[in-house]
């Protein structure tokens, strides 16, 4: 199949080199020049514009930021609505805002493009290893049109129902991920004022009704205070916005979600939106008392 | 080796009945006939007193409620230490306030008996299967004594440090598992209120980096909504306030772990304080909208 691919950062690249090397024709579109040549290299021809890229593509996946990024390469001037030919497909695997999703989703209709919103959980780890898990939401005939695509980038591929869906599926991730992930650092925390190692704590709760892949990935980092980001904390906290905007609008409570929420605002505020989540622990380290002397041990 | 087993509840039967299979000579004591009967069925020997079963044991293992009730066991009159004879090893498994499990070892220890703290992770069918995470205190020479015991309970048995170190490594465990909890109960009431299927939605992150043994288990049971208890809520009630008694004696802050409290707080204060964890998610239900259609899918 023609594969368009926009958007190629810490999660685009490898997504991208798995297709070419599952053996798709893929075309890539960059806004800086630089992120093109790994993929040039690769054997990806490159596209001046989304509309160009979109021409001679049978379907075009968008991995970019946020729902204004998504509006601009798909609907914007020499956006792929004004290049695709009707039946192509455009997968957004982005992280955006349901709602925009299915009235970018309507746009796209009217020109005969078929959208699907199919984010992802699974990291740049995942992106690498074909592991992630895709959350879809589309028609289900749209998807089995496009899944030999997909299953290239990733183990599971779900419809979860119609447009949105994907991205309802990703914010419920996306909140559970981040209210583990402040549970892991208070966890954390008190373990080491209280004057364990957290390391070992943290061995001892993957082995228990604790564990998480949180704790497993992102505990590891916290106790290694390694925080050089794999997905840049600002990410989380857009992805978490989502969530909240969704959850005022449905009038629906997320006491957790909001406070972690707060914590992210805060570590956001230092200027640390560049680094790795495991730098939430320093939030809540923050906030209390300093390194206990070890005690009884 | 003779052991005497002190608490034979949802967690400590099965446990019980583990070591008899393995081999071990057991004892048990409890405060119900009725708590007697499918062990001694089973072949084990049953004592009248706390003290009448240490006279004939190597070690004892104490799996009851509170600190108070350790205390009486171990301390109380014709507890434990009236039986005990010089070098028997009090384990106890139960989960209590660290600074207590401290004090007691240390009241054990004037009549020559070794205390450890051994408290576990891994729920009625960890304690069914032998699967258990064990998160021992106390002096690695004791641990090494009665670890063939220890290792017919469960799968890993980890020295954290001195006495207390296990309960520590317990609070941060229950800690992590209760945030969680609240975590995949804010995610599923989400994805319902949008629309989505939440059993469809518990499956998708089970695939990604939102997954948790939580989310597995408790996860399941939310979907389902099956309310009856594996392990009551008035337990974990009890070990969150060991959490954040302790937090309050390091002067720490854990700001999800208490937002947490109150939302088990108020479940207990319904009465629910015998329904299943997985109730929590009735208490964010309550908070906000009731079901709305599906839209977009």
């Amino acid at each position: 199949m023609r594969v368009g691919f926009i958007g190629l950062g810490v999660m685009g690249r490898p997504m991208a080199l798995n297709l070419l090397r599952a053996g798709h024709e893929v075309a890539v579109h960059a806004r800086r020049a630089a992120s093109l040549e790994p993929l040039v290299e690769a054997g990806a021809a490159s596209a001046a514009t989304p509309a160009e890229l979109a021409a001679g593509s049978d379907a075009v996946i968008t991995m970019v930021t946020g729902t204004a990024d998504v509006e601009a390469v798909l609907l914007g001037a020499d956006g792929v609505a004004h290049g695709a030919r009707p039946g192509t497909v455009a997968i957004d695997m982005s992280t955006i805002d349901p709602a925009a999703t299915r009235v970018i989703a309507a746009a796209l209709a009217e020109r005969d493009v078929d959208m699907l919103d199919a984010p992802v959980s699974g990291g740049p780890h995942g992106a690498r290893d074909a592991s992630l898990s895709i959350m879809v939401g589309g028609r289900a005939e749209v998807l089995e049109r496009v899944r030999p695509v997909l299953d290239c980038l990733g183990t599971t591929v779900r419809h979860m129902g119609g447009h949105g869906a994907g991205q309802v599926t990703k914010a419920c991730n996306q909140l559970l991920l981040l209210v583990t992930a402040q549970g892991v650092a208070e966890a954390l925390v008190l373990a080491r004022r209280a004057g364990l190692d957290a390391g070992q704590v943290r061995e001892a709760l993957l082995g228990g009704m604790a564990s998480s892949s949180v704790l497993d990935f992102f505990g590891e980092r916290m106790v290694r205070r390694d925080f050089a980001a794999g997905i840049e904390t600002r990410l989380y906290h857009k992805d978490l916005d989502i969530v909240l905007r969704l959850a005022h609008g449905l009038g629906i409570a997320l006491p957790a979600g909001a406070l972690t929420m707060q914590h992210i605002n805060g570590l956001h505020g230092q200027g640390r939106g560049r680094d790795d989540l495991s730098a939430l622990i320093t939030v809540v380290e923050a906030l209390g008392a300093g390194d206990a002397a070890a005690h009884g041990n």
